[in-house]
Parts: C-alpha cells; structure tokens; sequence
C-alpha cells in the first residue's frame, strides 16, 4: 500500500492558490518526494506527514519551479531532528545545481548521498529510520521494497521521468510445498526468491510459490514534451502522474515552444500506456481553473484527475 | 510619501499561516525589497504591488530565511517584462550566496549589480524605470530621492540592518528670495541647493530657503542581539522594523545563543532610540500567536505594533 499526496500542481511560479508541482509518497511510515519548488515545505507541513522521515528526495530538473525549495526543506528537515542521510536522485548536473543552492543551509546534521542520471534501476530497501538505496539488476527486483527506474525526458535541459514499482510476491501454497516434498526449513528462503541446493537436490521457488502477481505502479513525468519512450515507460501504471501544461488544445503551438505538453497529449500518453488512472498536475500560472478543460483529456482518456493542491490517493494491491 | 507592506512577519521556516520576514516599499511608483525568503514572492503577489518594479533589493545576511526566495523572484521580475538592471545590497559574502543559488535561475533577461558590505552612505535617485544607486558624501544626500545606510549587526554571520531616509528640501520662500535680491534665474539652482557665484556676489540656498526639515526615517534590524551601535543608528525612525523573534521575557537565554532578540530587548532599543513607532516581526515558528506577548514591548515603549503579513503603512512627511 502507498498513499500519495500532491503537495503542489502548479508549474512556473507558486500563487496563492497553488503550489508548485509536488509529490509526497509514504511506504512504510517512510517518505519519498519528488520535486520541490519554493514553497512545497509549506504545503508539507499542511499536510502533516511530518519531515523527519523524508528519505529520497526524487528531482526531474534543475528548473527552479521544481529545485529551489529544497535548500529550505533540507533545513527543515535537519530542524525536525534528523541525523539520518538522506538520498537525493536527480538528472544529470544536479550535484552541482544542489551544491550551488546549499550556500545558504551549508551545515546540515545528515549527510546527504546523491545519485546523478542513475543508469541502472534503483532499489530501495526499507529500513527502521531510512532507506537503503542500491543499484540493481532487474532479476534483483522482487527482494526489494521499491524499485525506481528512470527515463530521460525531452525538456530544455536533462530532465527525468520516474516510475516506482512496488513488487508483490507470489503467493506461498503449504499445500504446493509439501507435495513438492521441500523441507520446511527452506520455506522461508524460497519464499524470498532464493534457489537451494540442499541435500544433493535443487529447490526452487516456484516449488512453493503460486504464479507472479502484479505490483503497484506509479509514475511521475514533467517537464517534457511527449516522446515515444514514455509508453513503454508508464505502461500498466496504476497512476500515471503527468504534466499538463495547458488544458486548451488551441495552445499546442506554446506547448511545443516550451517543451510542454497540453491535456491531450498527456491522455494520448496514458491511453497508449495502458495506464489505470492519469492526474494532471504542473499548469500554467495563467490557467486559472484548470478543471474547464477536463474534456480535453476524457474525450481520449477518460479515467482523468485534474490535480489540484494536496489531493490525495491510496494505491493498494489488486485483489 | 512611502508605503510599506510587511509581506511576512516569520522567522526560521515559512509556515502555512506566516510568511518569512520581509519588507517591500514604494516610493514614487518604484519598489523596494528588503529580505526574500522562501515564499516572500507568493506574499508579493497577494498584495498585487507588482514584480517589474523592483529595483533594489537589500538583504540583511545570507540565512536561507531571508535569502532563498531571492532566485524564484528573480526568475518571476524576469517573467514580468523588466529589462532594467536590479541592484542587491547585502552583507559581506553576499555576492557568493547570490552566484551560488542563481544556479537554477541562471539566464536572467536584465542585469544585476551587487554591492557588498557598502561601507559609505547610498544615495539613491528615482529614475523612469529603475533607481539609481550611487555611493555618496553625507554633504550630498538633500540632493537624493533617498538614502541607505548600514550598520553590522551581532549574528551567527555577518548580518547589516538598514536604514532609509528620504530628506526634505526646507520650504522655498519668495519673499526670502526678493528680500535677498536674487536673481530669479537663481531660484531653481538655489533651491536644489546648490551655491552660485552670479556677476560677482555669492548666492547660497539660505538666502530662498526655510529652516531644515526632518524628512521620513525607516530602520530595518534582524537577525542581532541588541548592540549599542543600534540607538543612535535608528535614531527618531518615523518607523523602526525590528525583530521580536520571542516574545515571552523567559526566552532571553534561547535569544542570547541564538543571536536574537525578545519583544522586551526590541522595546528597549526603540525607547532609546526616541523612535516614533516600533513594528515588531520575525517571530519564532513556536511562537503561535505573539501579539498575546504585546504587554512585554509595551511595558517599555508604549508605540509598538506586533507585526502580522500584510500589516501595510503610509509614512508622510510630519507637517
């Protein structure tokens, strides 16, 4: 289970009525946020999910409508008593845009480990008080509680897209066990994915295990223009989380100027995707009602949220 | 005349019902900012003031409470159409703040000049579209639309307060002026202040002119412990904005470690410096609701205003 909050859903600048584009995830008790522009500490502590636990701090780019909040958040969070470090992934660059911004929080009591442009999928264990961040191998992914991996998007400078996928195990049949004849010492690791060799015979976990089961998928992607990487990318995402710039379609010409994209073509994306549910988020400062243009999207999309500060989802296990 | 707003009254985190401290001030159309922390722009918006006409911005040092909305605002006065260079004054090593955090908003479509640490008075000259910020001799300041001056404060890091001073010309007397026998041609030049040799006789501006006139004095001090430099600098402000960052008499020994100052220390510098009204800001995030320590300041000097955002004035010239 995953609750999701989008702290902001505003793109450019922060308003009054809308926060930066924003995304606090909670696994766990533990805490991972995706993007933080000026501001998104504020909306955080409205939510009260708290701030010590923040362990993996997610950026898309070093835009500052989705970076320069972090310098404050890094100190608030070292205010609310941490000592514990923290694991901040971001594209390309990012070690030197974080360096550059930390020149006015420059003591922090944790330490802070930083993955630039991961090549790799990403695994995250979850500990007591953190998470254990670890470059994987695909095969790898069931032992973990979380496995992010990334996509290089098409913005005006590095920019990533991020998808979580929290593995479910198969399930574990007494009765398929005991007719395999395993021994019931070994229950436990070939139910975690371990193959054995035990006794002069090869024990696998299928042994034991019912078929694979689906995990829960989220994806988050902006700032980008759409490209034919992100299908793939999202596919089967129980919620595809999405920039959509603007709502009108008259304003594609913008879109395609800004590397933006408009409602549509964020639909297009999570039609093609397979996706369960898509939520806008990131609209320009001029949208004022972003909710108006809701058709645009349905009309190719229909299972559609138009985001708005501090929306809130649980993302649970299919039956 | 001079209108100010204070955008935010918080010290430390910005919080959903309180924005960090921070000043703007209008005079003649033109802006002034002093302190931008995190979220000062979204305050700026409310009170609709606008962003292309800010021309100076004065830091008062290089915590992230005070400074790290500097780069969204930057990027936003750039949004805004302003093309006409931004001047910064701030503290020694301000320059090296602003370089480092200007790394997400790096392209700026108008220059930005920064005087650090200014150890003369600034004189500033209202323009069209801009001020212009020179330093000057004290000899010199009747002649300007207003001046700064600094003074270093006692915190964790180097830390300037500021004062503003707009001066008024004594009044221009016609009879004074044909009593002396001046030349009319001379009026204007006289009236600036100016002192002019003509056909042999010397004319100098007390031969038009009234007696002196106070003009209109804002002081502008946090983060600091009361120092005795602070009196005489603020000396008879028509308005001191002064930092209260706890208000209860039992926080003296958290003020005293953290370089900061009570409702009571605020009072004090306000009785000593024969100010006309105290406004107090930059109030700890623990401290809920600081105007129920009001009777502490008042106690001391009668004239205080606990300050809350948005708090706006009008400073006139006294008649």
């Amino acid at each position: 289970m995953l609750d999701i909050v989008l702290l902001g859903s505003g793109g450019g600048m922060p308003m009054p009525h809308r926060f930066l584009s924003s995304l606090l995830i909670n696994y766990k008790g533990r805490k991972i946020l995706v993007d933080c522009g000026e501001g998104t500490q504020v909306s955080m502590r409205m939510v009260k999910w708290g701030f010590k636990s923040i362990d993996l701090i997610c950026i898309t780019h070093g835009h500052g409508d989705h970076i320069l909040g972090l310098p404050g958040l890094l100190a608030t969070i070292g205010n609310s008593g941490r000592t514990e470090p923290i694991t901040i992934i971001g594209p390309e660059g990012i070690e030197n845009i974080i360096n550059g911004l930390r020149v006015a929080v420059p003591y922090l009591p944790y330490g802070i480990n930083i993955i630039e442009s991961p090549k790799k999928l990403l695994g995250i264990s979850v500990l007591l008080k953190g998470m254990e961040v670890r470059e994987i191998i695909h095969e790898d992914f069931i032992n973990k509680d979380m496995v992010i991996s990334t996509l290089e998007l098409d913005h005006s400078l590095p920019c990533i897209g991020y998808s979580l996928y929290i593995p479910r195990r198969p399930k574990f049949y007494v009765e398929k066990a005991i007719f395999n004849q395993v021994p019931r010492e070994l229950w436990k690791r070939l139910q975690n994915g371990e193959t054995i060799i035990y006794k002069g015979r090869t024990y696998d976990p299928s042994m034991v295990l019912g078929d694979k089961r689906k995990g829960i998928k989220l994806s988050y992607i902006t700032d980008t223009r759409p490209i034919n990487t992100i299908p793939d990318f999202i596919k089967g995402s129980d919620l595809f989380i999405c920039e959509g710039t603007y709502g009108d379609n008259r304003d594609l010409k913008k879109a395609i100027k800004n590397k933006h994209m408009t409602f549509a073509e964020a639909a297009k994306l999570a039609y093609e995707g397979n996706v369960k549910k898509l939520l806008l988020t990131h609209f320009s400062p001029v949208l004022d009602e972003p909710e108006i243009y809701i058709k645009n999207a349905e009309d190719i999309f229909m299972n559609t949220i138009v985001g708005y500060d501090r929306f809130t989802k649980t993302l649970s296990f299919s039956c």
